[in-house]
């Protein structure tokens, strides 16, 4: 079972990770670049257990130690087979 | 226009990121976590053009800035409205 977690700053939270981004893409000539936000993106590989119980297990991996919920939100995916993307 | 990057590294690089992450689920009780990756999750906000040329600009953001081809995969959506997640 695969989890895909993606965790965001929260959109009143500063991005000062995006906002270097945004001026090296532009400084590339990427000028139509409005706004870029950087995020985490977390693959955790689980062991047994349903798709329910890993949806339980995981929300609570990002609530404990994944996200930091004052300033960051978070969404993630399951993948039942381990088929990789 | 929204294109959402997800950059982790390749299967082949050591990952010291995610095993801390592994290793910190692990003293939390999160013992069937097997694997964990951490990559980064980029989001693009891009003005104007055809989700075809916005397709073909976010490629090139990616092989030039956003992720390192030596050690690292990317891949990415593009959302045509302004619907944001």
């Amino acid at each position: 079972m695969i989890a895909r977690v993606i965790v965001t700053p929260k959109p009143v939270v500063n991005d000062p990770q995006g906002i270097t981004v945004k001026q090296g893409l532009a400084s590339l000539g990427f000028r139509e670049v409005v706004d870029v936000r950087v995020g985490k993106y977390i693959e955790v590989n689980l062991e047994g257990s349903s798709e329910h119980e890993a949806r339980q297990r995981v929300e609570a991996m990002c609530r404990q130690l994944l996200a930091n919920h004052v300033i960051e939100d978070f969404r993630f995916d399951i993948e039942p087979e381990h088929k990789r993307r």
